[in-house]
């Protein structure tokens, strides 16, 4: 709990040492049989004269809202995750940290990919690269072969490479807590005329969607997140592949979060960190995405991912 | 959604292939930019002409709960986790193979202990011996050396295991979404007397509270929930140490669900898997604690966890 004066951390008996540890500047407030959480806050609220008390709408269980709503009055409901769609510089070099790992962890993973290897395999693989650098996952890595790349989100299973068909991998590095998020397809062995086709089209697209910003803050406009998708999705609409039904989106301490960008006519600003990331995806045969983080920070848009974008055959 | 006729899973686009593939016993609805969530739901709701519908307060963020009452007046608040109090056997079957898998992971992971190893790298060591299986972690796993031992969910660390210290070692198994849960305290080295008295107390206590629960059993009288940590609760504060402040669960798709143990009144019954876990921590000494999983089923207490119990120095 924020207020104007004090931060407050309220926790069980159970996780108060770890609190006092970690979170030094604020001060720990134990619950437990004798006091609830709830009663703790209605204390701090009549102590601080406290008239609103926001609550984090997509970090609250109905359970929890429930407890504290029957006992503090003042609870309004905001959308307080709002507060974290913009990032300062230190955040965003976290952000940049965790797709510095990411890059390095897919052009090692890259070496160690053998016919034959399942999908869990090397999401596995790619795992124990990023937790031997003291990191961890953001999500559990998306690893689809040939035809499972159609699927956008495929569940990684334990089908076997083989050659000549794609692969794609989507997965993000959690570094202090904030997190990455990065998709790259490649083939392993030959592309086709028609696959090569396919991987520039995705490409150009999210080039487009890049220019697009680009062009916005060159010229002193407010690039608007509901053009990013649709730039990249008409693109590869006008090329006569079916749209993507996949938006890009915020990122931060959570993996999605805002900003919005398929459905908001919300500017994109200064201090937010973002994906772009079309995709084709071909039913029963292929697919490709290609995913990067961005910042935007003085009015320019700052690349996080730095992993190659040419078509790669191995 | 389960209605009386039929079941229904509403998701997003990006997940309805995998849907269709893991849940053929439901009929699989595409929510998205046309049709959200909640106008499905009313369709059904309409369609089947259904009265009240009831939510999972502890599994449904404040935001997901507005977008739904908003929309849909039937919405009722339910605690319909408590419909997952009682398992049937297949249920207890599958967290008998998560304890099975936990077993055996637990019994390899003693012969890799080292002199030297970190807190971080032993259990890095048991996940992956875990996840080899095909099986995975139902939370991340705890291991804490000598005085981090006392604080009952130590962060695990960079610590150096040392010889003479005792190793706390509290994880789970996830396997076809059910989880186990075990505790062990070993010592590596030699355990002192007092460590060896601290050891026995707690292994005590937890069979007191065991045998309470066959005691009742036995003689067709329901064991109390909050009775079987109050008892293990007292053997440890008579012989002179601190309470322990955590409490024992019920357990099944989520690591920590109903029936509560410590703090209700609400008899045990056939079809209820719960842990009983005791304690005993002294600060900046060591800690014990051993966890064990049990199932009720034809009025026995069946144990699910058969790692051995007795005092391991190694």
């Amino acid at each position: 709990m924020v207020t104007k004066k004090n931060q407050y951390l309220i926790t069980s008996a159970l996780y108060s040492h770890a609190a006092r540890k970690f979170s030094a500047r604020f001060e720990v407030l134990e619950a437990g049989a004798g006091k609830s959480f709830s009663d703790i806050l209605k204390e701090i609220i009549l102590k601080e004269k406290i008239k609103i008390l926001g609550i984090e709408n997509d970090n609250l269980k109905v359970t929890e809202y429930d407890r504290i709503s029957k006992n503090v009055k003042q609870t309004k409901h905001f959308d307080l995750s709002s507060l974290r769609i913009l990032k300062d510089t230190d955040e965003i070099n976290l952000i940049g940290k965790a797709c510095e790992i990411g890059d390095k962890a897919y052009s090692q993973v890259l070496k160690k990919i053998r016919i034959g290897m399942t999908e869990k395999e090397i999401a596995l693989e790619l795992e124990w690269i990023i937790r031997q650098t003291g990191a961890e996952l953001s999500f559990k890595p998306i690893v689809a072969f040939g035809p499972n790349a159609a699927v956008p989100h495929h569940q990684t299973g334990n089908d076997k490479l083989q050659k000549n068909q794609c692969v794609l991998i989507d997965f993000g590095v959690k570094y202090d807590n904030y997190c990455s998020d990065m998709t790259r397809t490649f083939f392993f062995g030959k592309a086709t005329y028609s696959q090569k086709k396919v991987y520039d089209t995705v490409l150009e697209s999210q080039q487009k969607a890049i220019e697009y910003i680009e062009n916005q803050l060159e010229n002193n406009k407010k690039p608007i997140s509901t053009n990013v998708d649709a730039i990249a999705r008409k693109f590869v609409t006008d090329a006569g592949y079916p749209p993507f039904n996949h938006s890009s989106h915020g990122i931060g301490l959570e993996v999605h979060e805002l900003p919005h960008i398929s459905s908001s006519n919300d500017p994109l600003e200064n201090g937010m960190v973002f994906s772009i990331e079309p995709g084709i995806y071909l039913p029963d045969q292929m697919g490709v995405r290609i995913e990067d983080l961005f910042a935007i920070q003085d009015d320019k848009l700052i690349p996080l991912t730095h992993s190659p974008k040419e078509l790669i055959e191995i």
